[in-house]
């Protein structure tokens, strides 16, 4: 048996962890083992902190629900959900495809089919505004019948979860292309928003003095047979805080405005907004969204 | 608005925090998006393995309870709470004093009382056992009325949590040394044990092919005003995993053997112990336990 040193202590929970069978869990938990060593000795964590600590991650485990993620909040706000986001882009994107964004904690399966040119907004009121757009492929074509999920904050701000009971679905949505990969819904102009910050991760938030708010913006999920999911958000260039997004999640080609003067717009009178969704095509190991329905992350029983 | 690549995140994440009042609290969470990032890139983690991490640290922290820490196993298990310890160690004990080991996730406070020469077993059986010794200062001054806690396993590896229902509390207790700082108590031979396997942290030791067993110990807690609280544990050198605790707790200062044939024996034809505690002096910032009672880690409410 060997006295171990803080460096020494590294090498021997790598060796206790050298015989997992599956190469890419060893090559990941070794990598976690250091980088956490690392960051203990770098900061001569403390016992109080180190406790400090495991009371805070307990405590945000214990705040998950089926409807509600605060892991992957935390990886949002500590830009982890972006960083992810972004190799996963420079992975599979081809360089004309659309830029990819942060699924977020607020996705759920099963939003309700609406009709070509219909609305998401379900009882919620608001200024309407329209998206409209084309889906293609990297050559321009149109990507006939690609599906559509859409989901948003209502105009005050508030997700269907946030607003309603979990049994209500609104400010979401699914629909179909037409055969031209041509698309257009009604919603409506949403808020920018504070992330929950009755939670743990709303508490770190407040401490480290930062306003907490997303920009407002309207999650689009994009998919096709044969073409590379798109996950992505159009962000609204009139929001105060495009510039400081809480979780990192703007891109400067994801930026919106709406208007009432575009030539092409469906429906005429309302403030619409002209988005097409290029999609690169499907490539091995290019899949998988950065977030998820937070009922698939809760542990079974 | 900036569009931002892999390493422009962590920079914008750092400066987005960087108005945090508390500078350690700062300097911590800075450090902490470092590290958490550069495991990312250096991995070039891919959204499913970023969600199945969420996933699992979700399910640690639903498997903690008021009498269950799954969060300080993880850590244990990945020898961050070691390292702590000894970082902890470094910083506070007197070149003479005792070493330092892990509080583990056992330990509970308000233990049962016993005099001097009694016996923690309570309704447990097995092969029994005295510990006996000294707690002295650096100068091998006697501390008088050292307050000692003792926990551990019976002699089926199991601690009373495991074994019976949380309102029984035994093979644990707390005694008081005399004017001398002299002690001795009566205790089962624990048996060495696997870690909880049935959470979320065996389930990972388990994909990593490691035994998950700890050697057989007895833990030791010694308090006394003016001295730094020492946390320590008594590892018995019989022990087949003495040399691959899967928590890297062993030191070999602290490695024990049990004995007929003490001279000084309080209690002949036992087999019998002498292990002397050495007390460093309290210094500012030299405190705190690696670990702590799991209730006191729950979230309010």
């Amino acid at each position: 048996m060997q006295d171990l040193d803080s460096t020494q202590i590294t090498e021997a929970a790598i060796a206790q962890m050298a015989n997992t069978p599956d190469p890419r869990m060893r090559e990941i938990m070794e990598a976690a083992v250091r980088h956490l060593h690392a960051f203990a000795r770098e900061t001569r964590l403390t016992p109080d902190e180190w406790l400090k600590g495991i009371a805070y991650l307990t405590a945000v485990g214990q705040a998950c629900t089926p409807y509600r993620q605060e892991f992957i909040l935390l990886s949002d706000v500590l830009g982890l959900s972006r960083l992810v986001n972004v190799m996963h882009d420079a992975k599979g994107r081809e360089e004309v495809g659309t830029e990819s964004s942060l699924l977020g904690p607020f996705f759920r399966e099963g939003a309700p089919e609406i009709p070509m040119g219909g609305s998401i907004a379900g009882t919620s009121t608001g200024p309407e505004i329209v998206i409209f757009g084309q889906v293609t492929d990297g050559q321009g074509q149109g990507v006939p019948e690609a599906r559509i999920d859409v989901w948003q904050t209502d105009a005050d701000g508030l997700y269907d979860l946030q607003a309603h009971d979990p049994s209500v679905m609104e400010m979401r949505g699914q629909l179909r292309c037409d055969a031209e990969g041509r698309f257009h819904f009604r919603t409506l102009k949403p808020l920018g928003y504070s992330i929950p910050m009755d939670g743990p991760v709303g508490a770190m938030v407040r401490q480290q003095n930062r306003h907490g708010f997303r920009p407002a913006h309207i999650h689009i999920l994009v998919a096709a047979p044969g073409y590379r999911e798109l996950v992505t958000a159009l962000y609204f260039g009139d929001d105060p805080n495009i510039d400081s997004d809480t979780v990192f999640g703007v891109s400067a080609s994801l930026v919106i405005t709406e208007s009432l003067a575009l030539p092409d717009a469906p429906v005429p009178g309302v403030p619409s907004v002209r988005y097409d969704f290029t999609l690169s095509r499907e490539t091995e190991g290019g899949g998988g969204r950065v977030g998820s329905d937070p009922s698939r992350l809760m542990p079974a029983g």
